[in-house]
């Protein structure tokens, strides 16, 4: 792409999505929707003035784990600890339930191959971490109670997303799966998990620490920049999601992320402890910093993520005129909003969370679509069933935030 | 490119651009020399890890209209004008005495063709803005007399050199010129410059109204990015560097920008200039919230340019045994010294500062690599011409900031 007309794409996506989502906000509407339609609108699907260019993507790819930086800079771990099992039990029925309606549905009545069925709903399994990050950020619910057990559950989520896709790639590609080595890409998930937030806290002091005898300004923001990028990379390195480095990153550096030990009566472990304590201390200084300086690039790059997944929406390739076509994505657009509403009722809470907890993890956004994508570029699905897919995954992604929107004002007002 | 090593490549280049730097200070080196030699060290030249890409390639152009944005902000057009016709005797010898030097050099001792002769005098007329700035930045000069004639005679330099690359683009695909082709693109270069300010103000204006009502947080960020993002792809719709782009969209949004009449009797007249007079006045309030927004982004965005300006200087390209890339390239580096040196002589300035101004020409950066590669790409440069060029455009970047800042600590020593 010549260097003039990314500048041009650039704007016209900068300015598109501004237009759009501060219109939809004195309308009621979440801004989020603004920015999908300001996608729509420029992209394929109607003007064609922005492409899904190469170059567009990669500067969305780094909106959104900068905003799950952020989301991992507001996530008090020990309160998402104390909500138990509950985002375990919801992301494991969120993922379960549309697999298994989806699967039964494509098999039995549309007779769909075995292979085509697992694909099918292993795409309806997906959540869109990013739009329902951002939802509850438009409702400024992110640090309500439902919304932690939501964070958690779509975290979780993405980590199935990402084993059930290296699944069936795998049963696609050889005919057969090695439970060993999706166990074994599970295995470095976790590990990571556990041990990213501790290795980003370490390099994190470090970069503190020279920052305040740094001879050259935005010494803190390029370096912090740096962390986040290098444990994304990670991330895909160990097979897991490249936002859940962004998060990751984002949980090391928080207020909230610090050790806790019990007294030991022993003065070596009490004297250990104290010095971990020490090390892994919260710095209010270096969250504030970050908080400021980062936003400016989040408020920059973020709204790209959101317009390129409606550029990414090609709504040109639906046949519209296929009965097919409407029946099967009828019948999983229903599978995929009751299997994912019915994620909040396994769990124990009031009724109105319960289903605000259901509707915040119905939308599939960004990561249906590259199951969608990716199983259309592999021959798995033919051009009448990811049109089908594309309008499920269009139509749980600008729904929600809507719902969510009228839910919370009746249900769930502001306390 | 893979998004993960995309998110690599950018880490690697931020935290070896950091590094370098900061080493760099330390020791008493330009920051800016860091950045190149960061770039070089990674790039192909040394450890191959960052290639040329187009996207990075993408982000460094952002990084270099940001930062011309700020050096607009910075600029007092009231104050450049009161320097008279100074910047444009500095421009002019500054282009003419290397092309012709470099012409004669390549035409009479090394035997070369006409059109190559003139390339490669062309190529050392460029003058790397950028590169400029940011010595006269690190020196903490930017805004000393001999500082503006610089930059307006780069400014300039830069218009000079598109215009040339044009005209002896033309040559080389044509075998003739038509010397109204190139006046048609000067024009518009002009109307450009003259008028670019007033329509960036009005707009500038309007999105500090809009500011003010905003419902979405970031808006006057956004807007501003998408302002210098339009009128640098604008520049380059009317034949103008891209540059020139953010250069006046800084001007436009700098507190000096304002417009001043001599009183009029007339009282419609003078309604209309009050209007006007009020319209264009600067606003402090504006000027101030784009600094502190917009420095996160130039701080990320700005190194990526001069690292990759490094990356691009391909050392393994040159045959280090070949005596004739020795000998054009030394012969060529005297000009291009000298010819950029001479300028500073020839406006009636303290001899310190004619030594200062012509040194701060000196550095070819980017704009010779420009040249030198398209007239690789167009088969008007073979391979040791190429490499006589990149030795010149190298030592041309390279030695001025060390110069410039021991010139400027003997002689010049800050008032």
């Amino acid at each position: 792409m010549a260097v003039d007309q990314f500048f041009l794409f650039l704007a016209v996506i900068l300015i598109a999505a501004r237009l759009f989502s501060e219109v939809a906000v004195r309308h009621g509407i979440p801004p989020v929707i603004g920015e999908l339609l300001a996608g729509l609108m420029v992209g394929p699907s109607l003007l064609g003035w922005v492409t899904p260019d190469e170059t567009m993507k990669l500067l969305a790819e780094i909106g959104i784990i900068l905003l799950l930086f952020e989301v991992g800079m507001d996530t008090d771990l020990y309160r998402l600890a104390r909500s138990g099992t509950k985002p375990i039990v919801v992301a494991m029925v969120g993922f379960v339930a549309p697999f298994v309606l989806g699967y039964l549905v494509c098999y039995y009545l549309f007779d769909l191959s075995n292979i085509v069925s697992l694909f099918i709903g292993g795409t309806l399994t997906a959540t869109s971490i990013g739009i329902t990050v951002r939802v509850l950020d438009d409702l400024k619910r992110r640090q309500s109670d439902e919304a932690q057990i939501v964070i958690g559950a779509a975290v979780l989520d993405d980590i199935l997303g990402v084993l059930t896709l290296a699944f069936l790639y795998q049963f696609a590609e050889q005919k057969q799966v090695s439970l060993a080595a999706t166990g074994e890409v599970a295995i470095y998930i976790i590990l990571f998990m556990v041990l990213s937030p501790f290795a980003a806290k370490l390099v994190g002091r470090v970069i503190e620490r020279f920052s305040h005898t740094a001879s050259t300004p935005g010494l803190l923001l390029t370096m912090a920049l740096s962390l986040i990028l290098l444990f994304s990379w990670l991330a895909h390195a160990v097979g897991a999601p490249v936002i859940m480095g962004g998060f990751a990153a984002g949980v090391a550096l928080s207020q909230h992320f610090h050790l806790t030990f019990k007294a030991s009566k022993s003065v070596f472990t009490a004297r250990v402890q104290h010095k971990l304590t020490e090390w892994f201390a919260p710095s209010s200084e270096l969250h504030h910093a970050l908080e400021t300086q980062m936003r400016p690039l989040i408020h920059t790059f973020a709204p790209l993520f959101f317009v390129m997944v409606g550029v990414s929406l090609n709504f040109n390739t639906v046949d519209w005129s296929s009965g097919f076509v409407w029946q099967l994505g009828g019948l999983l657009l229903l599978v995929a909003f009751i299997g994912k509403l019915a994620a909040g009722f396994f769990i124990k809470e009031p009724r109105a969370n319960q289903i605000a907890i259901g509707l915040a993890m119905i939308p599939r956004g960004e990561v249906g679509l590259i199951f969608a994508q990716l199983g259309l570029a592999q021959g798995i699905l033919d051009i009448s069933l990811y049109a089908a897919l594309l309008l499920v995954i269009a139509l749980t992604t600008l729904a929600p935030p809507f719902l969510m929107k009228v839910f919370y004002v009746r249900y769930l007002p502001e306390a």
